[in-house]
C-alpha cells in the first residue's frame, strides 16, 4: 500500500468505478476472500444498468433537511417509501407501528443504538454488549473504540452470567456461520436486543417469518449489493429510543447523504417494479430470483471444492419453506464458515499458504480451527478459490 | 413535526428536492434562521444546473473500496483530486506533505479525530478539548455524548489552565461569531490544536494565509453549500494520526458514500474549471465571485437593518488584503453575531417575539445576550428577516 503523503502532483490512474475483473489468477497472485464485498450481484445491475440510472442535477439535493414532517428529518420521502415497499414486497419484517431512522450503514446503526439503549445516568455501569460467538469480527472494536462509560464489549452471550443490564446483538443469518440465531442470554435480568438483519433477504436464506421486533437493523448493501452507498435502516418500536438514535446520527455526521439515499431508492423502484404484476416468480429479470440463484450455484460448487479438498468441513444447514419464493430451500450465506479437520489447527494460515486470504476464528470469537471466506466476491475470486481449494489436499 | 410511527400508509407527498420558496410570509409564520442550512448559493447552481449534473448507473460504484493504493482506501481517485486542485486554485491551505482523509462531513473527522489525538493508553485521564467561547453550539455534545475515557469537554479554552494535556479547537473563520482566530490556551503542557476551516473560503473571509497546520478540516458544505452530501475532508500531517483516523472511519461507517465523492468531486471541478484560463475574477460565472458578492449584499443590506433596529450591535470585522480576489475586503460571515443593547438580556426571547428563530448566545458558552443568525438561508427568508429586525424598535 502506498502510504506516502500528498507530494503536489497527482499520480492516481482513474477508473470508472467498477472493480476491473482480472481474468486469470497467476499462482503468486492472492485470491482475497477475506472482506465481504458483495460485488457478486453486479451482474444483475448491468443488465438493468440503463433502468436504474440516477441523474442528479447541480441544483438539487443541496439541502440536509428530508422531511421536516418526520421524526428522522434528514430521510428523504423518497428512501423511506422505498424501504417500506422493499419489506412489503419481501415480508420479512414487520414495519407497522414502528419508528423507521435511517443511518450511515448499520456501523453508524450499531452506535446509535449503543447509546440509545444504555442507561443515560453517568452514575450508571457501562451497560454490557454480548453477541454469541463465532460473532461479527468488528463488534468488539465498534463497541470500545471510544472507551464509553455507557457501554462495554462483555464477549460471548452464551457465556454471560452476570446479573447485570446486557444488550444482545443476534445476527440472523449470522455473519460470519450463516446460522438463524435468537437471544441466548439466560439472566435473572431482562436484557435489550438488537436485531441485525442485515442478511435476512430471500438470495441468503428462506424467508420464514416475518419478524416483529423491538430493534431490527437492515442495510441496503447487502440486500442489493451497493455497499458503497453506505445506506442502512433501523426499526424501532420505542419513539424515546428512535430519538436519542437520531440525536446520535445528528452529532455523528448530521444526517445521510442524500445522494446515496436517492440512488438507493431508486435501485430498490426496479427491485419492486419487477415483482409488480409479475407472471412468474422464476425469472432472471426479478432481482431476488437471480441472485438467489447465483447464490445456489456458488454454494453447489463450493460444496464439491470443499469435500475435494479433504481438509475442512462445513456447517450444515436446514431445508425450511420460503414464503418470498415459495418453495423448500436450503440456505446460501454470502460467507462460508470452515471447519479444519482434525491435525490442522490454524485455518487461515493453511489457507494463506495456498494464497487465499481469508479470515480466521480468533477474530470472531472463536478457535484459530475455523475460518470464514467470502462467498459474494467476483466470478473471477470465486471460481479461482474453488480450484485452489480442491487442490488444497495434504500432501 | 409528526412524529407517529408507520401506518402502513405512505402518506407523504413527493418534493423534487429542491426547497419550494415561501413568496411571502405572513405575519404569523416564523422566519428559522436558527440553522446553517447554505441554501443562499442554490441561485448560481441553477444557472450551471445541466453542466454539473452527474449520471450515476445501475453498476457503478458498488464497491466500497476506493483507492486500495491510498492509506485512505474509501477515498475514489477523483475526490481525491477535486481536493487538491480546489486547494490549489484558492490557495487556503497547504496539502504538499500531508495526508488527506475524507470523512463523512466534518462532524466524523471531528470524533474521528478526538479519537486520534488521545492518548490510547486506558489508564490515562480524559484529555481535555476546549474552545474559545463563543465556540460552535454542537462541539460540547459531540465531545461527551458517548461518556468516553479517552476525552472530555472542558468549556471555554481561554478559561484553560490546567497543566494537563489538551485538545483545543480553533475554528477560524469562528462560528457563531466569524473572527478569524489563534489558539488561545496559555499552558506549561503543549497542547493538540484542531483547526477546523469550514469557513475558511473566499466567499466568508479574505484568504490571508496559505494555512499550514498539522491538522486541518475542511467542509464541501460551507464551501458550496451542498450540504446533503455530507463530505468533509482534513490534511494531517502525522501518519499516525491519519491511520487512527480512518480505523474510526472504518467502525463508524466503513468509508464514505461514493455517491456523495462522485458528486462533489464533479462540482468542485466545475468550479475549478471556470477559473481555468479566465479573463477576469470578477465574473458571475465563476463560484466565488458570485458567492461572495452575494454575501456582501446581504451583509450591506443587514448592517442596515440592524442599524434601523436600534436593538443589537454587531461584530466589527478588519479589512484585508485577499490573495484570492487581489483586493482588500472585509469579512462576510456565514452567521451575523449580535449583542443586544443595555436593557435587553436574552437575544433569543427577543427575536422569538418578532418570530425570528435563532440561536442564543448560551449554547455557545457565552451570554443569553449575543445571538446568532444564519445568513445563508433563502433569499425571501434573508429578506424577511431584514423586514422584520428594521420594526425591532423597542417601544
Amino acid at each position: 500500500m502506498v502510504v506516502s503523503p500528498i507530494n503536489g502532483s497527482s499520480p492516481l490512474s482513474h477508473s470508472n468505478g467498477r472493480t476491473i475483473p482480472l481474468s486469470t489468477f497467476s499462482r503468486n497472485s492472492f485470491v482475497n476472500v477475506e472482506k465481504g464485498d458483495p460485488v457478486a450481484f453486479r451482474s444483475y445491475w448491468e443488465k438493468v444498468r440503463d433502468e436504474c440510472t440516477v441523474e442528479i442535477k447541480g441544483d438539487e439535493w443541496m439541502s440536509y433537511l428530508g422531511d421536516t414532517n418526520n421524526l428522522c428529518w434528514y430521510m428523504v420521502p423518497q428512501m423511506r417509501d422505498a424501504i417500506l415497499r422493499l419489506h412489503n414486497v419481501v415480508s420479512n419484517a414487520v414495519t407497522k407501528d414502528k419508528f423507521l431512522v435511517l443511518g450511515t450503514c448499520s456501523s453508524q446503526l450499531y452506535q446509535a443504538l449503543l447509546y440509545a439503549l444504555s442507561p443515560s445516568e453517568s452514575s450508571h455501569r457501562p451497560i454490557n454488549v454480548v453477541a454469541a460467538a463465532p460473532y461479527y469480527s468488528e463488534y468488539k472494536d465498534a463497541t470500545d473504540i471510544l472507551q464509553s462509560r455507557l457501554f462495554q464489549w462483555t464477549g460471548d452471550a452464551a457465556l454471560y452470567d452476570k446479573d447485570e443490564p446486557y444488550i444482545e446483538v443476534v445476527t440472523s443469518p449470522n455473519n460470519p456461520d450463516g446460522t438463524l440465531r435468537v437471544p441466548v442470554v439466560n439472566s435473572r435480568v431482562e436484557g435489550k436486543i438488537i436485531y441485525d438483519l442485515a442478511y435476512y433477504w430471500p438470495q441468503y436464506t428462506p424467508i420464514t417469518d416475518q419478524l416483529d421486533h423491538d430493534v431490527m437493523v437492515f442495510t441496503f448493501s447487502k440486500c442489493t449489493g451497493h455497499v458503497g452507498s453506505r445506506i442502512g435502516w433501523a426499526f424501532v418500536k420505542d419513539i424515546e429510543v428512535a430519538k436519542k438514535m437520531i440525536r446520535f446520527t445528528q452529532l455523528n455526521s448530521i444526517g445521510v447523504s442524500r445522494e446515496s439515499q436517492i440512488r438507493a431508492a431508486k435501485m430498490i423502484g426496479v427491485i419492486c417494479d419487477g415483482y409488480k404484476n409479475l407472471k412468474s416468480i422464476e425469472s432472471d429479470h426479478l432481482f431476488f430470483y437471480y441472485s438467489k440463484r447465483l447464490m445456489k450455484e456458488r454454494w453447489e460448487k463450493f460444496k464439491i471444492a470443499i469435500e475435494k479438498s479433504k481438509v475442512f468441513t462445513l456447517t450444515k444447514y436446514p431445508t425450511s419453506y420460503c414464503h418470498f419464493n415459495k418453495d423448500l430451500s436450503e440456505q446460501y450465506p454470502a460467507f462460508a464458515w470452515l471447519k479444519c479437520v482434525e491435525g490442522i489447527k490454524d485455518g487461515e494460515s493453511y489457507l494463506e499458504n495456498l494464497k487465499i486470504r481469508t479470515r480466521g476464528g480468533e477474530r470472531f470469537g472463536v478457535s484459530s480451527k475455523y475460518v470464514r471466506v467470502s462467498m459474494i466476491g467476483t466470478d473471477d475470486e470465486f471460481n479461482e478459490l474453488c480450484t485452489r481449494l480442491s487442490n488444497a489436499k495434504r500432501e
